[in-house]
């Protein structure tokens, strides 16, 4: 599949030309973070949780407690949507209509399942941590059994999905250019700063190269 | 009003530790950010949409087009939410359960309301773009009349709410402690880079002293 099948849920309608169903863009959009926004309906309002996930093909994998609110009742309704969003820049146009802001968000829908199996459910606790930091999970110790119990964790497969990316500059009204008036972007980024490490061995240890790594590339 | 009132829908379960319902915190958050995270149900659906935002007092202000699917479905069926975050680092402890991240993060519940007149329109969609850029309104053209009867800027009355904070290092099972695994605390932040300035006229104009007192606290 190349691109996402378009319905009424899922399809565009405003900004349309920033809009993009292509399977391969929008993985591109979800492997560049690992927070995403897991939409729930409760008390018949839907409510937003922010949480780490892992993509997989077409699956995005989410854990938490096996007493999650949010979690539990998504896997029972079906009935969830999940958000990532990066903003890239803001927007600084002549007029107050025209800011803007650029950015790359996707928006998925499908299908919930829980992973029961123990070695299923490791593999994907070590995507979620290793989708935060590469190559994190192989430096920690092992989990227990009893870790393991006590996390739910969740397979959510993309059934349909829709991005939109605006990464272009000021886009001001034709009779406005003549203005006087300052405009343009600011570009935004998110970074990290010099890992801290915790106190006791930490301190005395050299930071792991792999740290380094994810430090130098994106401070 | 100190705290927001505690009920079913804000109480914190999970982590309530890290949470807190006090007015004065929550509104420090949102006050440190732009972008918010509007839920509402589509087709028994919920879905996420990142929004600018303005903040005064117990209101938060978001617009879009006249024809936007959402802002006028939760104006009909007030029934949405709105999410802050801020991601502050990444927790990398000595096990995999113990992997988290520093954050703030708030929920907000409450009523909806339509602005109609354009002296108050006007004066929101100053807001929001001062909360994005502080001071950034007053260099740009007027607004016209038939750009604010194409714009939506909806109220919505924060009834209740809650926050929660993690702002501490690693926290590992008492025996990782002696484990030879390098632990700590990657910090995140969103910076802002250098402004470009936008072809023609501002290329050869200074970037306004506001715009660059942006940049430089944010940089």
């Amino acid at each position: 599949m190349e691109e996402y099948q378009q319905s009424k849920i899922n399809r565009i309608k405003r900004g349309a030309n920033r809009g993009t169903y292509n399977v391969e863009k929008i993985n591109v959009i979800l492997d560049a973070g690992f927070l995403c926004y897991v939409g729930y309906i409760y008390d018949s309002k839907p409510i937003t949780i922010p949480m780490a996930y892992a993509r997989k093909d077409n699956k995005i994998y989410i854990h938490g407690s096996t007493g999650n609110r949010m979690l539990l009742s998504i896997l029972e309704s079906k009935s969830t949507s999940i958000t990532v969003m990066h903003l890239d820049g803001l927007v600084l146009a002549r007029s107050g209509l025209h800011h803007s802001v650029n950015y790359r968000s996707v928006t998925l829908f499908g299908d919930l399942k829980k992973i029961e199996n123990d070695t299923d459910k490791t593999d994907i606790l070590k995507r979620i941590v290793n989708q935060m930091v590469p190559n994190q999970w192989n430096s920690l110790r092992p989990m227990y059994k009893k870790e393991l119990d006590r996390t739910l964790v969740v397979e959510f497969t993309i059934e349909t999905a829709s991005a939109k990316i605006r990464d272009v500059g000021v886009a001001d009204e034709p009779e406005d250019y003549d203005l006087n008036i300052w405009a343009g972007v600011v570009p935004i980024k998110q970074i990290a700063e010099y890992p801290i490490a915790d106190e006791g061995k930490p301190k005395s240890m050299e930071i792991p190269q792999h740290i380094l790594d994810y430090y130098e590339k994106n401070k």
